[in-house]
């Protein structure tokens, strides 16, 4: 049994289970001078300070208690970290370098960085040693109040190479107090090998990696990045097809660079569409009234330098449900850690601390189809918590560059 | 004694003793396989590891050897934080909130934020809570590898507690581990009960708070405000000779909204011009030919969401010597992370890996007047590291938003 005492303010999300959009992402419900009670790594009760101690589980307790006292502190459900590239080998410096003194794609390409490198990293790679990187990164976040991460292969772009990266994630996973979503990106790019034949790869994907990857239950969502330049639209809707075929959930990266239209994809009912830096505005209305996501990964376009971020605001004001994720990855957004995406979204996005927050817990649980277990503190979900070592839930998001989570703490963690 | 070993690459920034500009920013003088020697607080010698067992110091070597194994680290001199307001009592969070919605100024100043509010919690203050304050922030500074910080007053704006903060300083100092410079910014902005008399709070720093801090020992720098709004051109003048003839060395904010002219302060030979983000290109060839560094602040330009930066680039390419710091602070920049002023400067401004890091290391000792002492690792130089749990130096300005820092170690702690 756990309790958490005294804490400052409780954010407990607590409401309804649908989607959170336009108003109802900035009522945090927070509780004041709060306590929380788990057990068997569920959430009993989550309450006042002076109410806990008549709570009739809490006088009946067997099992020992762990008690933590949460003075000045605010505890929120742990963040849950929708989109990450957790998989790959190595930093891409040359890219990073490469980009600051204003090369091209190509020449970065040339100059041996470029997507091409973390894929032939990630082939030549042990499947131990990716698998030992993911849980080094699985624990970096962690320590700054992570405890849910979706975690895509994607570097492999082989059937053999993503099944290996998917086993590193399982690997990692089992390793890892938290839980992982593993997201199969075979359709991340179509491989050098396959440049000439594009549809032959869509082809291995949709009768391969895909039924392989559901065979061995190596997954729980497939993804495909919809782009000019790697899969169309249609691509993206034949993969679908493939998935839910094969019993596996979708989403796909839409928008990044250029706007595609929602209405064909949303016909399969991803849980989310990701980055939608561009999109028509005629699109959501009907965004707006699915329960597919849009995850904004406002890291990538810090790290790239092109001072434009996804218009949330539009998005928000919308209705559209907006989850936040770090996009973990080596080339376009080496960044762990959550609490420096909420300072993104508020300072660049112009989204309130609340909404912010909302976009990183029950939002972010649902864009994984985990909303009935996580994403809020309430009775009979799962005992994930950030606690920080700050008494206002807004400096979550105002102090920047650093870390104020104290302890993260995941339901398996919880007897 | 103290032996770093087997430092995957050691970043000396070894060289002249003079302030860094144009190419020779760009040379980090890193040695690969490196070992250090220090004792009594001092860097003894840096070299190839290889040769660090026959150095004829640690042949004869009679004290307690503490030996850290750096394999696979980064090891830079300890980061130099030239520019932080450590002295508050509060986070502004009125004026975060606020800013988000779009709020101007005024509507902040009548919600009860903006600077008028940091003044009145700070006089409100007792010096003790100031102090532990300012503790609590140097430790966070040290924890992500800052081993010296500027530390100003600023947010007391009268004569006794502008002293009090700096007496604040002097006692965080005491219990802190590394460097710590004051400054005396008590020409921060005119203090509500002077803006009528503005040329009287000019006078009262001039002949009773420079004085009286001067006899005190309290300060090395004298900052002014120097802005449309905060103190004139004129005004700084005249409170750079009061500061110098009181055995103050000179500093101030200049350019941070409005350009303004260089000649004129240049001939009090300040240590450094913060902020920069507007000047006139023909005050470059002067500021370039002077011992004056340009210490930029893009966490204050990040935290304002306006998505401008200084111009480092035509900063360093006119040969002006560049230094980067936090301006840690309440209202716009609550960062204390100098990783991520390197992140900012490297994505944001453009400034090469090896520009900020000279940048954050000799160029912001050049800014303190401590560069016989601090920014470089070299026989006879203060024994200050930062090591880094990263194995390439460019790795300290391309993973963001988290702590990289294994551990600072500051000369004190080495016997």
């Amino acid at each position: 049994m756990l309790l958490l005492t005294n804490i400052s303010q409780l954010v407990t999300l607590r409401g309804d289970s649908s989607v959170r959009r336009g108003a109802a992402m900035r009522d945090l419900a927070v509780i004041r001078d709060a306590a929380v009670l788990c057990a068997g790594g569920q959430i009993v009760v989550a309450c006042k300070q002076r109410e806990i101690l008549r709570h009739p589980f809490f006088q009946r307790r067997k099992r020992k208690l762990n008690e933590i006292d949460c003075s000045g502190k605010t505890v929120t459900p742990g963040l849950v970290d929708s989109h990450t590239h957790l998989i790959f080998a190595e930093p891409r410096l040359i890219d990073f370098e490469k980009r600051i003194s204003g090369a091209t794609y190509e020449q970065i390409a040339v100059a041996g960085g470029g997507i091409r490198s973390s894929v032939s990293a990630v082939r030549a790679a042990s499947t131990k040693s990716l698998a030992d990187k993911a849980l080094a990164a699985l624990k970096k976040m962690q320590a700054c109040g992570t405890t849910t991460v979706e975690a895509k292969s994607g570097y492999g772009l082989s059937v053999e190479s993503e099944i290996r990266s998917l086993q590193a994630i399982r690997s990692a996973a089992k390793r890892w107090p938290g839980t992982v979503v593993p997201t199969l990106l075979g359709a991340h790019v179509v491989p050098a090998e396959w440049k000439q034949k594009p549809q032959e790869y869509v082809r291995q994907i949709c009768e391969e990696m895909i039924p392989q990857v559901a065979q061995k239950r190596l997954a729980t969502f497939v993804d495909v990045f919809c782009e000019r330049g790697a899969f169309s639209p249609a691509d993206t809707e034949r993969i679908f097809a493939a998935a839910i075929k094969h019993g596996l959930a979708t989403r796909a990266h839409i928008g990044q660079f250029s706007p595609c239209a929602l209405k064909p994809l949303l016909a399969n009912a991803p849980a989310s569409f990701d980055h939608m830096d561009c999109f028509h505005e005629k699109d959501l209305p009907l965004l707006a009234g699915s329960n597919t996501i849009a995850t904004l990964v406002p890291g990538a376009n810090y790290f790239l330098g092109q001072g434009k971020y996804p218009d949330a605001r539009k998005l928000i004001d919308s209705g559209v449900g907006v989850a936040l994720a770090t996009d973990f990855n080596p080339g376009t957004s080496p960044i762990w850690n959550m609490q420096f995406v909420l300072s993104l979204a508020c300072t660049q996005m112009k989204m309130s601390p609340e909404e912010a927050i909302t976009a990183a817990t029950i939002n972010g649980a649902h864009a994984l189809g985990l909303a009935k277990r996580k994403g809020s503190i309430e009775s009979g979900k799962d005992a994930d918590f950030a606690i920080f070592s700050v008494g206002d839930y807004r400096e979550l998001c105002y102090w920047f560059g650093g870390n104020v989570c104290k302890l993260a703490i995941t339901a398996t963690e919880v007897d």
